[in-house]
């Protein structure tokens, strides 16, 4: 299969009239084949009225049902085969291990949402039967499910061209809460999201689903993206981008007759802490396991350790000087983007040309047009306090140094931390009483707190929170990914009262689904 | 004990210098002392540092003085004796039996949350151990938990003036979560905060926490609520009253550095549907009953039945003579401050006078200065689409019957209604089929659907939801009645591979806490 470059809406394929987006293979600047014409306002209003139609019985598959086409999805796309790796190292420059494991990652993803479809639990049924009764007046019988939000806009990331993307984690979560899915798929990879996109219009169709449950629309700049959030017929959206993007779809959601919930995921810059044993003891090892974190994916991670906060001195010297040469030693990686290469070479200069910033290391030049050129500074906690300016994420391999006078400096530097996805400790047994101290300073900052290891790498389980306060997401109630991500797109319902043949299957006498219930507040399994 | 017209922050009482704030007494226009110097900045300020610093420890209080703390405060609300009965009956016009049964749910719903606290389910625990084998990658240990978002801001609600003010369902819920609580009291009752703001004191003096988990401030006009939305440190609002209210305070929240959650209840009409059998055989029953609800609170209640809809013809005829009738021997109750009434004559007056809506009868004037004069109003369902105005709430015991050609405009209606908190469907046997047909459509407006009954009278319990589409409330995805509204001021934060020692006491081995977890995606009960 090859992609032809046509919106695929429903299950048709349609050629649109708009701007034209052309992909751009980073490592050679060659332009790839197809030339995508830009969907408008008309496939919007197309994908939206599909996917409101099919919201209606689409809604209320059965668990198996629903849970046979995460499955199908995923068979679709391994079915592809080595013509999607091959595209999409051509779109991304991402080297194929990598995208082959994320491949894995996207389908194994798919088929927990499936576990989690038929376990259950998400749909939180609480019986409160009647107590006919009771003094002074009765109770009547009140029964609460979870139900799907309606049709969800996905907008595909630029990094995770598999993972986050057309059939990507908020797909999956959305799809398995039952709501349909109109994704925009990212204009930096085309041709990877149509292959996935025909991937799933084929299980949609071998599934005997209504077409609307999926669409992929393209588009070039913010028009057809910010069209489709202000469509009311969209109830949430699901981002992965910068700042800017995820800030200005906010506001067309918050700015709508009817407001309706944002999941965007942003900008971290990850903070990993030094505490003073771990670095003595292992400050060598930790140096190496950073900086290999650091150009994980050329850098182009949301978890990438972008702040590193450490205490002046002797080992923290020695840190920086193993950290310095290992990036010396880092061979440049192509950037996904010329626009993400161009904000990178931006970020990096903002902060080589800082007075208070200085240059630790930087990495080879490299080869290709959209070079990653690894980048290491330094500054002192009293300057870092002093400006806002060096807490802006750089997107890329590029992190900073925080010197601090003493661990009272290092608390004070993670107070004024904006909201992260990570925090990361390396502690050893001495180190546990100041990292029980930076704990709670940490935990009100960040989703995920880890210790001795690094925060890219993002396992896809229950306990997954790929989350955390504003900026680092819209929303810290929820993860992106993991299984708990299907609660971003449900929303409970009651019934009371209602016969037995009105009731949903999920709530009847008997339990019919077998599904766990809080029965009179016991928990029954 | 006597309100002293003084401002609640932590364990002191401050005078402030504001403009002044006096209840009325709605039964007789007079003026209740003392009066009240209302609040500003200072005393935002003040109530909000001591909410952050008795964060730092009341988030991690033991299940155990948490729940205690929320018995605390019933015990210490119902040892406010008569004299808290008489001041509400004061504020409010409300008759002793409602005020004495709205004391029963407030101290109730304490008490439910205190056995939420202690079962802990809340707390969402989940635990994905180490697979350090796993091939191509291992995995390390990954724990979750929930924690308390921060300090809260509850509004109290004008209709509930203890059930949904000072220690209502906002704040027992967030006390509950572990976030410390900042009422801004309404203007309507502010003596009878005052007692309920003591009595919360001295629970938490008893209970040996931190003073800033409770402070309650008094002002007049928006100033001080604005202010305290937009202060940094709150982290999310409850709030109860008019959809205008709840747009400002949505607008505030999300205009911030870094916005916060809203969960604002606003306005809803709560339809009921007058289904033809159950019409045709119990009229007359259902007349009476509805006009029972209409009154209930001089229709005072988020969830009074504004909308009737049925189709037109003898038994819809006789539907409304029988209610007229009913209406008609509706005596007169006080309305709950003088621009409650001020607004539901001018909302009686926009329908009186509309071209299109005939009025079908008026209960008793009453005598006192502000009484609520019942009013049920008829419209044809094709004008009931024409004109948006007439979906507007009126706030009291005023409704409007909707009188459909065939059940295809009835269901019609059903589909150009905004978001509601509730909807209601009378029916017999023999409506299943046309209720199966309208039940979607109902479910994907309400947060609560209603057979054969009244949508006032909100059972505190755990299936209940109290919350539904947008304009009902701002967040669809929750309720502020009932044991699951703990979930609006919690977020999951996960623990990656962190030494025994500084793993929360939920997540440690052994489960020492005994609460329900999903290990490896299995439930542990």
């Amino acid at each position: 299969m090859q992609p032809t470059g046509q919106q695929l809406i429903g299950q048709q394929t349609v050629a649109a009239h708009g701007a034209p987006i052309q992909a751009i293979d980073p490592a050679t600047g060659e332009r790839l084949e197809p030339i995508y014409a830009g969907g408008s306002a008309a496939e919007v209003e197309r994908a939206c009225q599909l996917a409101e139609e099919a919201y209606a019985t689409y809604r209320e598959t059965s668990l198996e049902a629903r849970a046979a086409l995460l499955e199908a999805i995923a068979a679709e796309i391994e079915a592809l085969g080595e013509p999607l790796i091959e595209r999409a190292m051509a779109e991304t420059g991402l080297p194929r291990t990598r995208l082959e494991s994320e491949r894995g990652r996207t389908c194994g993803q798919l088929r927990l949402f499936a576990s989690v479809v038929r376990a259950g639990e998400w749909l939180d049924v609480r019986i409160d039967p009647a107590l006919p009764e009771r003094q002074p007046m009765p109770r009547v019988d009140l029964r609460q499910r979870h139900v799907a939000l309606g049709p969800v806009a996905v907008f595909g990331a630029s990094n995770f061209p598999l993972a986050f993307s057309v059939s990507g984690g908020d797909s999956a979560s959305a799809l398995a809460a039952g709501c349909p899915v109109v994704v925009k798929a990212h204009s930096a990879h085309p041709g990877t999201s149509e292959l996935v996109g025909r991937a799933v219009q084929q299980a949609v169709a071998d599934c005997d689903l209504p077409e609307g449950v999926f669409s992929v629309l393209f588009g070039s700049g913010n028009e057809i993206g910010q069209t489709l959030v202000a469509d009311s017929r969209i109830q949430a959206v699901g981002f992965t981008g910068s700042r800017a993007g995820g800030l200005a779809l906010m506001q067309t959601a918050q700015a709508r007759p009817q407001p309706i919930p944002v999941y965007a995921e942003m900008s971290s810059i990850n903070p990993v802490f030094l505490l003073p044993e771990a670095l003595a003891a292992r400050g060598r090892e930790i140096a190496e396991g950073f900086v290999g974190s650091l150009n994980m994916g050329a850098g182009q991670f949301c978890t990438n350790p972008g702040l590193v906060i450490g205490v002046k001195g002797e080992a923290l010297d020695a840190f920086l000087t193993t950290a310095g040469e290992a990036v010396q030693a880092s061979a440049a990686q192509t950037m996904l983007t010329p626009g993400i290469h161009a904000a990178y070479q931006d970020g990096v200069g903002a902060l080589a040309s800082h007075p208070r910033v200085r240059e630790v290391a930087r990495g080879q030049e490299g080869e290709g047009p959209h070079p990653c050129q690894t980048a290491l500074f330094a500054a002192s906690a009293t300057d870092f306090l002093a400006s806002e300016a060096l807490q802006a994420e750089v997107f890329g391999a590029a992190s900073l140094v925080i010197e601090c006078a003493d661990l009272a400096e290092m608390r004070a530097v993670a107070e004024a931390l904006e909201g992260q996805l990570t925090a990361t400790l390396q502690l050893d047994d001495g180190d546990l009483d100041a990292a029980r101290a930076l704990l709670p300073v940490l935990e009100r900052r960040a989703g995920r707190v880890l210790a001795n290891g690094w925060p890219t790498g993002v396992e896809v389980c229950h306990a997954m929170v790929h989350g955390g306060p504003f900026p680092a997401t819209s929303d810290a109630r929820s993860t992106s990914v993991g299984s708990a991500a299907i609660r971003r797109f449900l929303r409970p319902v009651c019934y009371q009262a209602l016969p037995a043949g009105l009731l949903p299957e999920a709530l009847r006498d008997g339990n019919p689904q077998g599904v766990t219930r809080l029965v009179d507040g016991r928990r029954e399994s």
